[in-house]
Formats: C-alpha cells, structure tokens, sequence
C-alpha cells in the first residue's frame, strides 16, 4: 500500500532539519552543498533529507548536471493547509470561549468592587 | 533527545486512521469503542493510533472510569498553521504567475485572432 499523499506530506514535514531546509530555500534556490554547510552535517546524510523531501513533492531539483540547484514547491503545503481549514474553528472557539471567560471574571470583579 | 512539539504533531497527522480519528472528533467527543467501529480495527489497535495522538495533544481522554470519552484538542494544529504562514506566499505567488500566464495567453490569441 502506498501512503497517500497527505500522510507523505506529514512524515516529510516531522522532522526539524527539513523543515529548516524548506525555511532556507523559502529564501531562495540553493545547492546541496549550500543546503549542507549550516547543518553541520555530511553531504549523504543531507541527501537522504532532500530525497524525502523530494518524494513528498516539496523540493525539486534543477537538472543542470554541475549545478543542480534545489528549490521549494508549495503545493503539498497548500494541501496541508486546506485540510487544516476545517479544525480551524476549535481554536477560534477556545478563543471565543476565553474572551467570554475573562469578561465574566471582569463583570464578577466588578460585582464585588461595588459591593 | 526528545523530537520536537512540531515533529511529535506532524508525526501523529502522518496517518489516514489517527487523521479519520481527528475529524470523527471534529464533530463531538467519543468514547473509544465508538472510534474503533468505523474503522473496523481491533480495539488493542485504535488504542495504539489514540496513544500516538494523546502523546502530540491532540487529543485528550477524560477521566471518568467507565465511560472516558476522547476529545479534540487543537493547540497543536494552530501551531502547525503558523508554521505555514510563512509559506503562504509561495502558492498565492504561484497563483499569481498562474494569472499573468492565463493572461498572456489570451493576449496572444486575440493577436492571432485580429490578424
């Protein structure tokens, strides 16, 4: 069974050295030797990163023999936030909920103040 | 060394069950038995997934002895849609180049049409 696509996305995603290396090329096209300098980390082990990332469709690489520059694809990004969308109400909620919490420890304040 | 709040998150969403599971307690709190019926999994089996997704709070079990029903916690997911703001810009730039594209495109075949 293949994953789908979204569950690639996420295995991709829950690793902290490759999203840094998606905050990186968010600023910009990169090689893989540039990608591997601020991580302190050998040349295969940052290609073993990319190749995940590349699988999961969020990095492609260029194809100029010499040099193959890595850049950002945002697709599977957009698809995570879609599927986020829907949750996106519980935490307005909760916040709703607070701000109705804190107006009543407000009015109660008040309450004992005038008392 | 424990794997980030993020990681932990993303790790858990990197599922098709825990993500069912999810969007089954999108619409009101479960009991565990209840989750299990649609997905025609052991009950040894949804426990293991609810562990996964306790373990990155995402959801929470209430404590009552017989009947402890599970419900969504979304604090964790409203940290992933921040991560994802910064990358926002990547697939409404897309869109964007997408439009100038369309644009450009029917440009060319007026041109073709007037001639």
């Amino acid at each position: 069974m293949t994953p789908d696509s979204l569950s690639t996305t996420f295995a991709a995603l829950a690793d902290p050295t490759r999203r840094a290396i998606l905050a990186r090329l968010s600023s910009g096209e990169a090689t893989v030797t540039e990608l591997a300098e601020p991580f302190d980390l050998s040349l295969p082990a940052i290609s073993k990163h990319l190749k995940v990332l590349q699988r999961a469709g969020l990095i492609a690489q260029g194809r100029k023999a010499q040099w193959r520059p890595c850049r950002l694809e945002a697709g599977p990004l957009k698809d995570v936030t879609e599927w986020l969308e829907h949750y996106r109400r519980f935490w307005d909620e909760s916040f709703d909920r607070l701000d109705d919490y804190l107006r009543e420890i407000q009015r109660e304040e008040q309450h004992d103040h005038d008392e």
